[in-house]
């Protein structure tokens, strides 16, 4: 069985889709799909592409009760969303660790912080304290723009909320301090390049 | 709350622990933990010691149902587990990738390759190419010896198998070309010392 993991889809490789042809929209636009299977989709063109491997990481789920029914698989019969102490995804680039989160927005103006834990910026001070590289990609989903922040600015903007300060991120704060990823077909989300023009 | 990624155990710091003391056995053997628990563990020394950010992914699961009853949390009534098609850990030593795979056996004499599938070995391999560092810890379970196996090694043994060899590699193999780790109190596990003589 050919398995995917990001989002349990089957990988179509070229090949296998020049078998069953299908128009394809020369549209950048989004068409709908969330930053989530945008990024999953970009990691599967790192991935076949060789520039890197990244994945999404299983959500954490605490499992209570299993049944094993007789000739067939075990079915979860109760189980809970665990709250996630890392980010969603990491990986590797050229020898160096990746990681990073990402999140949306419907709001226009700001993005705000409640979109992200505690533990998460925990987990990221840590993976920055050990020299791997880490950032948050953000994205307004109203207009279809998408950042990506590195870890430092996200810290500075954390910090000052925690020190009574705003609750989000002014978007030409996020302007600023982080860089804009214009969307793309393949992949769709090129984060990587910013990644080599900041740390390579 | 203060909430522990790799096992869901509440994490417990030097200070905290100092508060309950409890007699600590000074014994190096394993107390019947396995081999999963030892580098829980292992992890947790590293990330407090600032040493390493390594976590265990968590089981991949397909939610079916769920349930929200009104309030009190989610419950997932319907839920299957996937085959996870990377290591289960990973992370950040020195800015490098670290991905690698646990497995114990009650074998005496050799290590059965079928604890390994298809896709880790296919991971690994992608992983390698992309310079990270990866590896297997293999334990035998009932002499409580644990082996440090880098991934060329490995892929030798899994190659030889898919060429119609034998399904195991011998202990003798595993001691010529992988590392002892000498079972420790803090850290247990101690990988990173010898990912650190190996590649840095």
């Amino acid at each position: 069985m050919k398995f995917h993991y990001p989002n349990g889809k089957k990988y179509t490789d070229s090949k296998s889709s020049a078998k069953k042809p299908k128009i394809k929209q020369v549209s950048y636009s989004n068409r709908g799909m969330t930053l989530e299977e945008d990024i999953n989709e970009t990691n599967e063109y790192y991935l076949v592409h060789k520039s890197a491997v990244i994945h999404k990481k299983p959500t954490p789920v605490q499992i209570v009760d299993v049944h094993y029914p007789a000739r067939s698989a075990a079915v979860i019969k109760e189980a809970y969303f665990k709250q996630p102490s890392t980010t969603d995804y990491n990986g590797v680039y050229k020898g160096r660790y990746i990681d990073f989160e990402a999140k949306e927005t419907k709001n226009k103006t700001s993005f705000p912080l409640q979109n992200f834990h505690e533990h998460q910026i925990t987990h990221m001070d840590s993976v920055h304290e050990q020299d791997g590289i880490t950032f948050v990609l953000l994205r307004f989903s109203l207009s279809e723009e998408v950042f990506f922040l590195p870890f430092q600015p996200l810290k500075v903007y954390w910090d000052r909320m925690k020190d009574g300060g705003r609750k989000s991120i002014r978007k030409e704060e996020i302007e600023e301090s982080g860089f804009r990823i214009p969307l793309g077909l393949h992949p769709r989300v090129d984060y990587l390049k910013i990644v080599h023009q900041l740390y390579f």
